[in-house]
């Protein structure tokens, strides 16, 4: 089994190579009736792609995206829509160092020992190029919650690059368009933009921490116990490339805090119950409270870098690698539509499994 | 679709309630001719079972586990196994102040949201007892994994008790079992008793942070892009009770390392490759390294406290709440009997999906 | 994987063998505030249930179903429902001779060469007595459709038994509950009596064929392409042990029909289309048509016979085996309740996703 | 939940319209290693090809495959096999008169009523194009089983014409190839051709049996109870557009036979357990017993025809059809090689299955 599949009702496949023809996504479920056009996905692609400025790779690619089946008259039909983004941009001589050689910290080595193909293209199916797929995909997601829940908003940004973190005390919302990290910080940015520029000059790279809000997620979303809406947040977000950590609401600081602390107390507002704080992220036990759903996740820096390290070869024996390729000095950038497609994909397959169990929300207050 | 299973080939299904007759696993999917007996299996519930000392609620369940199919003459059949664990000490008199009351930071305000339905007896379903049912399950996956992966190690271990964290250069593994948080620091488990004294006179609870590593596990395991190790890790310890938060390898400190340092370099040991680091925490890709499989997860504290809190009725008045049952002043020791049990469930799934799809490790390195 | 498990939203996994200590049926993904009682599912066991007249088999079974979870003050709660029966009359001693010896016909020996386990107690896992766990959790299954889908109604009965056909003309459906085969055919009933009679009295048994219509299926439930209703449908009637064949609608007899005979012409009634005519079975494109959903299908003979017939053992030697156990000679006669539990899972489950992914149903025809 | 996914461990989603740009398959969970190139697929995609002789509809599609993923320098890697297929005669202008019509017999109804999407373009998803991407997906499975199981070979053909069957004693599956029918029966096929030359000159249609055999499937292949290799197989073909009936060994005649005829005995052969006979088709209990496993399906004819029928419009006013697009006047024929496609497709999934619960054939004999 080969899970390239991900979601309960909203089931999302992609499929492609960095290097291949194309890369694309197969999405079954979305509802019938919705309005969707290649423009509307094509907006969240652009978001993502690559070669925008300095901080990404270099490497051009339209990254055009086609509707191949499931839309008709500018509406889903409620079967399956296939995504396809040709890949133009192959410049796979670059590679050819790669071959035989694994680099530390990439996949080459795992694949090799799973699957005994090495497909050295560019890191083949374990590219960052899959996750043009997924935004893809989101798009469509985004799509059908609009349809279904009015009001609903979801937004990414950076709150950390390398060791510098945001102040959450100059946070504004409308900075995220303004700058290349999508970071609420303004000050933030130019911090990072000169760290970058060091790093990226020194052939080095770093990590960062990406957050990613839902807003206007009505509460009784989520299926406990093992499909639980932070579950599959966190399987979401952990599947992209180079995450190594899922955090919801306060995440692992959670463990310093008392129950007093922790506690979210709950008065009664106008339209339903309303929380003293956000200690959690807007889901408890696994279903949706109403308030914002926060999740945040660590994306490691990449393996791909100028520096030389020691390694050795599909022959087993030692060396060193520099990867001379087109790469981004913070991966994590890129994440930033990543994360908000998932967390789309994510809460909408919720919303569908919701209504078919339970019809409707059943428990009123007051 | 209510989600109380989880797993691709090694399928658990979790069922029961805190105070109904009777809770437990149905397991399907183990391989046939595991050596398999019950107490094998109540080992590790003995493990988690409450009451054991002061640091854990007082509740006295025997957690008896029963196997009522899938075991024959000692051995696996290979059809599923039905593991019941009957509650005894059932004393629902203690919550009859929150047959009304939301407890804030507690589930019941979202399963009364999700569903209309409010059963009170001891949170019902969302009661942290579940997790017996899966470290009965947990022990039909250790005993698979000891058939089919020969020197195969599972540990837990508490990291972190609200702000006061292990040393790194105290620990000592063999302390493990010698303290009644399961530390391998044993300097540190004398604070913490010192520390959640206070803190439970006082009438409060804390966090905690656990770490559980899989040792022995092959090279070449694991599914991407969405059924990746570290997805399906993240995903099982996101779904334990009261976890905020999950972390592989560094973990979210991954964002503040540059690629040079994260690059665990390889070279040729006498039985493969050998890394001269583990920032990754054993996992490359979504596949494992071979390396030690090192997972890390955050509890927040209890939010059945002392304490009064603000919160709401059914009905939608605001009122105040204390919970006066008998709970955990840290939960988070009791989850790591948990965590373990679902590191050896993902662990064998994911064995067994290696063995379906792949048939044997295909890529020789040497 | 052991695939013990059916239904996408609606979730049913048995569980238990013949001569274990219990089995029974999880139930997952049950709507919440569903009216369910013991008693309710305790007349669907009791139309099931071993030892009730001569032409069923002699042991002797209460089938007392206890629910372990899953509902609460009368009403499910929409997590999973545990439903055991215990097994009490497990005269094991009776299979002696087939522990080592394979009867002709049946599972043992293809359990033996996937498992490597014999589990000779009363054929364990492919005993007739797992469908008693499908026939409970069927109980569920109509509760919940009796409270989304008002006026549904599933109905079984036997159309067939050996050459001996019912005669459609003769058709009464106030007659099925008044003979032991469930036929509407009350001519048809004595015949077989005398047929079986006979049939026992020399040590052999016969297949037949049952028939179950689902009225008041609402049209546009079915999820095409490979979850069709009729998909869905085939494969539920085919798990159940000794079926051969599936029909829906015309079925087989669909080969020899022209196109002009086959389309049933469609007009205007007061409430939506009718039709002239129902060869498709209530099913076109795998989507409900409001018809009657009609499915039949074939049990094969029981191959527990007091005839002798060649085989081999365990070693491969080649003997000869009677069966002398306690066995049906016409063991469809109990698959008629088996086949409604079927009917009942299938249409509810795709009543849940119906609404799940489309919401309501939305197109409408004048 | 729209279900376009078949198979658990080799997992194939069909996607696209009769008339949208293109159609295709993403097959996932096949094994790496295999030898696959767009050839090998062709082959198979040939042979379901409309338009070779005057029994299959006239729309010429020249229906070439293109492999987008998946496999590199002419191996498969284990990761999604992307398949496509462009749509080149689209002559939608024939389809005219059924924009606003329901054609009886035909989907177009129930997909409206479902979807309240009308795609009036050929029959959009419902259309029996959407096996060409069975086809293919079926010849990834080919390619696997030749790798996995060798001496494996699976062979589809027509049994039944309207009410004309071959006669068993004429078999010569050397005649398959020889005629427009894929019938080893020879006087068979010049009957049918005669026949349907008639009938489609009277702008009628019919319909027909195949039957799908596999040759050397291992003993212990299968996974009771619910997904049984029977069971999948039942489904497989129920998928297949216009399938009304589906039987195993003897099927539907099962029921007229006695237990003593239905036995196949059991004797040891050279190579392990020999059977006297096949009423079993291959398959006991849902697992394979080394037998062919034989299925059979029944194809009701065409709805579309050039006969006027009675109908209703989108708008409930009732009316008359007659279809003069391009149409088969018997459908079964290209149904064969789409029944061999799923056999391949389940017979590989249930080898993966087995593999990875069992991991060897375990039961030994003798």
């Amino acid at each position: 089994m080969s899970i390239n599949t991900f979601g309960h009702l909203f089931r999302v496949t992609t499929w492609g190579e960095s290097h291949g023809p194309a890369l694309g996504a197969t999405v079954d479920g979305c509802p019938p009736g919705v309005p969707v056009d290649e423009a509307m996905l094509q907006h969240w692609l652009d978001k993502r792609k690559p070669g925008q400025n300095k901080f990404t790779t270099q490497r051009r690619e339209p990254d055009q995206v086609k509707i191949l089946s499931g839309v008709f008259e500018g509406q889903t039909t409620g079967t399956p829509i296939q995504l396809m983004i040709e890949n133009t941009d192959q410049r796979s001589k670059d590679y050819g160092d790669i071959v035989e050689k694994f680099r530390p910290g990439h996949a080459d080595i795992t694949y090799w020992q799973k699957y005994g193909i090495r497909d050295y293209r560019g890191g083949g199916r374990s590219s960052a190029r899959e996750t043009a797929a997924r935004v893809a995909a989101g798009g469509i997601a985004r799509a059908a919650l609009n349809a279904l829940v009015p009001g609903i908003a979801i937004t990414g940004y950076m709150t950390q690059v390398g060791p510098h973190k945001i102040d959450r005390a100059r946070v504004d919302m409308d900075q995220i368009e303004q700058n290349p990290f999508w970071t609420p910080d303004a000050t933030a940015a130019d911090e990072w933009a000169a760290y970058l520029d060091e790093l990226r000059k020194s052939g080095n790279s770093v990590g960062a921490v990406i957050e990613v809000i839902a807003q206007g997620v009505p509460a009784g979303i989520g299926a406990p116990v093992y499909g639980k809406l932070d579950t599959d947040l966190a399987a979401a977000m952990m599947s992209i490339n180079a995450v190594k950590g899922v955090e919801i609401g306060d995440g692992m600081a959670s463990a310093e805090l008392t129950g007093v602390e922790n506690a979210d107390e709950i008065s009664m507002g106008p339209n339903g119950p309303e929380y003293s704080s956000n200690h959690a992220g807007g889901i408890l036990g696994g279903i949706s409270t109403g308030q914002d759903v926060v999740v945040r996740f660590a994306v490691k820096p990449t393996s791909s870098i100028l520096t030389t390290r020691k390694t050795i070869t599909k022959s087993g024996e030692e060396t060193e690698i520099v990867t001379k390729g087109r790469h981004d000095p913070c991966v994590g950038i890129r994440a930033v539509p990543v994360g908000e497609a998932m967390m789309a994909c994510v809460v909408l397959d919720h919303v569908l499994l919701h209504r078919g169990q339970v019809g409707e929300n059943r428990g009123k207050i007051g």
